[in-house]
């Protein structure tokens, strides 16, 4: 119960501070003979990984991951799988100013106040470190899913007040290749451009910004989603909002589509044709009614907060409860939504595994 | 795993269809010796209940709750308490046009799918009929939280594009006073008035709209909250949206907070005054930081599409997959926001009695 | 967690107290489209209610359920299923003698310590008329079973020293056929009679004597039960020690299995003939290696103390911690063991059908 | 749901096979501020290790232990705590005889029919090597129980037909002292002795024996379990039952008990004297009344099968369903027991941290 695991039958559990031995997870539940592409899972760790640019953090690690248990001759046998990530960079030193002192805006000040006791090095267990146990698993999901065409395709679609036009690119992995073609991972090369001049700058100027990232899952079968609590969107909020920095989540027509008129908003049914399944006209529904995908494409959106470490001096209080100055120091990521590409794809995957699983028991035949 | 649960020590099951027998839920995980206040429980029914005012569905239900278990002398026993309330007007001929037909953005595809089976009546178990259980069992949890002094007020402040301004009432039970002045349930008197003006006319069109509820946590203690994936923001967006209708959750500066500059959004720690305890100056962070609450207000909005149902004939597909027509019957909402203040509330109210049973084993001591 | 749930995907939660208004149970996780034949499920509870016979209690219930959701034209939807069971012969009068003191090896105590509020009628929660509720449940778990073609069957094996020889009859109905023939509800009819004349005397003496369950799960398949730690033997294990009552549990060779050697122990693989499966010469692994179903009958003893409840005079203590005497009332079982089978079968079947679900995903394809 | 997490709040996942990289345990939910003594828990693990004495298995492993995470400046921090054991005698060649032949008795058969893949290599993830993560993590329970006074030992009661006297060891550590004075760990060294000598014969003859490890939980504070399916000692039995080879769990008066009558098993309160708390005459309850404790010695009793492995050639089949012999290799205990009893306990620490935990919100003050 102490919020360290995900999902029900695809469950994981990750462990693990910036600045400790190692972060790491543990998946439990995935069904046996599934075959493990290790690559697959280092590829997804690097996109996700600091110092891939001059918009990321200048943290150096590899973050090269390890499988220590639950494969065998390179394909799963239903036992738990556990991955590691050892921490190479850990330059903690850095982060000695900030031992009694909390940092605005971080979570310094509430795990001191919850446990009485914090890892201050680089954030502890608050670090978006953490994530790249997430990506490990995610990426495992998304080998499951791929055993049934299911795809999940994330891109930055907006970076502060500049945001990209709707894209369609209906194959994933074409969007995927069209948007790692630029640094920022916007799938529209002309924002793509906009975004990253205009995180460069901010980034000059010591500061941070924040972003949108937008998510898609294609060829998605009907069914998946519980109700009444573990309705499918549901269970995908929580999982986005569980990522650092995330102020917001919405699907199909979102916060816009409170605006609208049911006339409007209906996505009317077409019959299936052919080959073809059941569609509807519009997506308002953005693949999802009643909990449950209806076989449309998945659509959400993500909101991220600017990064709370910027380059400037600040007041704050310290532990004594005393006012304090904070300067800026430490490697951080002047916009967080290029990182957090892979993660939100690995989060939905995680969702997207547990309840294809936990569909399989809707029926009896 | 089948999704009618929700909360971990604080833990509902709830059960039963729109047409079906009863509806109910039982509680596990409420600590003994709370006193309970049936009346107030009623009450809170009484906000939710159908056929409150000419903007709300016409169906009858008294709505009328009953406790069966759990509660000994007034007081909880610690044991399970069961409430049951009993399905009166159950006009299910109402529903028989649609035994055969899919109703558009309705669940009755997406459940018809997945279970091979479906009680069409209503909407079976996909109504939000579903809801009233769920504020049966916020309302407990409510009484648990006042004995901590937290209280959760939420008001309707969008209907379509009519948006309140924002509402400064410190004290909760003169916003809700407020608030119940008028039929919307929006705490500015002026807006709601406009809000209530156009839903009529909305209704009279046979249309629905969407809105938006916000919703405030007063008082709560720095604490509740458990990293990484139970982050206190998580589990108040997973509330959420599982509730009918609802495309979107955002708390804080939410997806505003996304265009923002870190220098901005920072809120800055004042060191506690005399009685004071530790506050920011500002509060985009929305009462949460790293997941965890930190004593500031906490602060979020829910987005509502408009109801799915309208008195529109409209083209969609039978359980043949054939094209079909189907014409508006049934007794429903033109727009549900002003029903689902309470339903705001009480699903807030079981993340944060969770989240205080779950903070007092954060520390040893 | 507060332990009134059990099973993962076939998961039950039960509520009522002994003189509340009533008991009853949420079922949730049955998957849809399974028969829901009422009659049978009405049979078992009439199995486990009291005043059948002189060696019972004769406090009178008819124990009739009520199915108040989640069944639609007879079968099931998905959706949770709620079963009522009314409270009707409350006379709680009888236990107005134990509202300040402590029952000799009841749960008064403990209780009263944990909660330091209590239900005293009839033992509140407390009492064993809670597993009214599992009965029902576990009926709808049989039936799910029995699409699967898994039988199970249980039957007092011993009263106090009277111990039953071991009985051979192959087909599940027969066994039942025979073990309904007597009132003690032992499928070995000449022990039947001394222990109904045994247990007869010891009522007369106003006493209680305890007792043995066996129960044989037939035609299981393999593979059901997970590694590491809900091995099927650990859940059902579980599952037994839960029913008030009962001190011991052993599977296969059990306690005797303790004492023996591995060249004396091991049951020898005997390959597949013609259209049966693989079986072991001897089963002292009770059809259960590694924690998963090998396809041999699975056999558990489940081991029951005396009842508490006595009609002699006893010394005890009261709430304010000083001396007292209590004086037998009330009206209970001789011998709890007659009744329990059903409700031993029941909490075996709710594990069956637990890990039935559970192994559907064990494997991908 | 895969089975290999236990405990809710106090809650481990192991991972690991017996011929992997590594076998380990993440522990979440420990509480904040809980001094970690490493050497504690390494002596721990020296209990449980392979190459003890004459009468365990060969295998060299020096079981060193290593936390990656959770633990700062030597305290608990309120995150996951991950422990690691690197496997390093992986002698794999040992059981290239067993790649495709299933050992009677042992779990290949069934892993292979469940997963349709098997890590064969010492039995993969059945071997009770994976009881060594069990022992870590019920190490750091035993640290966090013995802030609160609460001891748990064990010893090996019954090697065979060879049963230990009753023995009377108030003080825990002299008990542990006695027993650790002998390699078979049983707490009286005239059985001791006896027990050894048997040992020693039946490894000599190539063969393996059973026995029964008895347990006791000293200063349990009253209140601890939760009724109904949570009981206090069906928690324990489910526990006992999840160690490999375990066939039985009973506790106070067990199977015993049912042979008893009522007015001779009834355990009479004793008022409270001066300083001491509520007591009873006898203890056949085991410590545990009604699913919760209460405040007397915890007792119980765990049957261990003979190991598996024996050195001699038995019929057998393959995994093509054809008739075949395996003959004895590997290196493997001829009586599990003396190492068992440390896992005893450790899984004993970890259902009573966890209850102890769960109990502190049974009560809303």
């Amino acid at each position: 119960m102490a919020g360290n695991s995900f999902g029900q039958l695809f469950r994981i559990t990750t462990f693990g501070e910036s600045h400790g031995e190692a972060i790491g997870v543990i998946i439990d539940g995935c069904p046996a003979q599934l075959e493990v592409d290790l690559d697959f899972i280092q590829s997804e760790l690097d996109k996700r990984k600091p110092g891939q640019s001059k918009i990321t953090t200048q943290r150096k690690e590899s973050d090269t991951v390890k499988i220590l248990s639950g494969v065998f001759e390179g394909k799963t046998t239903g036992t738990p799988i556990a991955m590691l990530i050892p921490n190479e960079d850990q330059r903690s030193k850095d982060y000695s100013h900030n031992t009694d002192v909390f940092r605005p805006s971080h979570a310094d000040y509430t795990y001191h106040s919850k446990y009485g006791i914090r890892d201050h090095r680089g954030g502890g267990r608050s670090s978006a470190r953490e994530t790249a146990a997430r990506v490990a698993a995610g990426a495992l999901a998304k080998l499951l899913l791929k055993t049934q065409g299911i795809e999940i395709v994330a891109h930055v679609s907006a970076v502060g007040k500049i945001k990209a036009p709707n894209v369609f690119i209906e194959n994933a992995q074409e969007f995927i290749d069209t948007r790692e073609q630029n640094i920022v991972r916007c799938a529209d090369p002309a924002t793509a451009e906009e975004m990253i001049e205009y995180i460069d700058s901010v980034r000059k100027a010591g500061d941070t910004v924040g972003g949108v990232v937008s998510c898609y899952v294609k060829n998605c079968p009907v069914g998946l989603g519980e109700p009444v609590f573990d309705k499918l969107h549901a269970d995908l909020g929580k999982a986005m909002l569980s990522i650092n920095a995330v102020h917001g989540f919405e699907f199909g027509s979102g916060f816009e589509g409170s605006t609208m008129l049911g006339s409007e908003h209906n996505d009317i049914f077409i019959a299936a044709q052919g080959d073809e399944s059941v569609k509807t006209l519009t997506n308002f529904s953005g693949g999802i009614q009643g909990g449950i995908s209806n076989g449309m494409p998945i659509e959400f959106r993500v909101a991220f907060k600017p990064v709370a470490t910027i380059m400037h001096n600040q007041q704050t209080i310290n532990a004594a409860g005393e006012a304090a100055e904070i300067s800026g120091k430490g490697r951080h990521d002047p916009c967080v939504v290029p990182r957090a590409v892979p993660i939100v794809e690995s989060m939905a995957a995680l969702v997207l595994a547990d309840h294809w699983l936990r569909n399989r028991n809707a029926k009896l035949a």
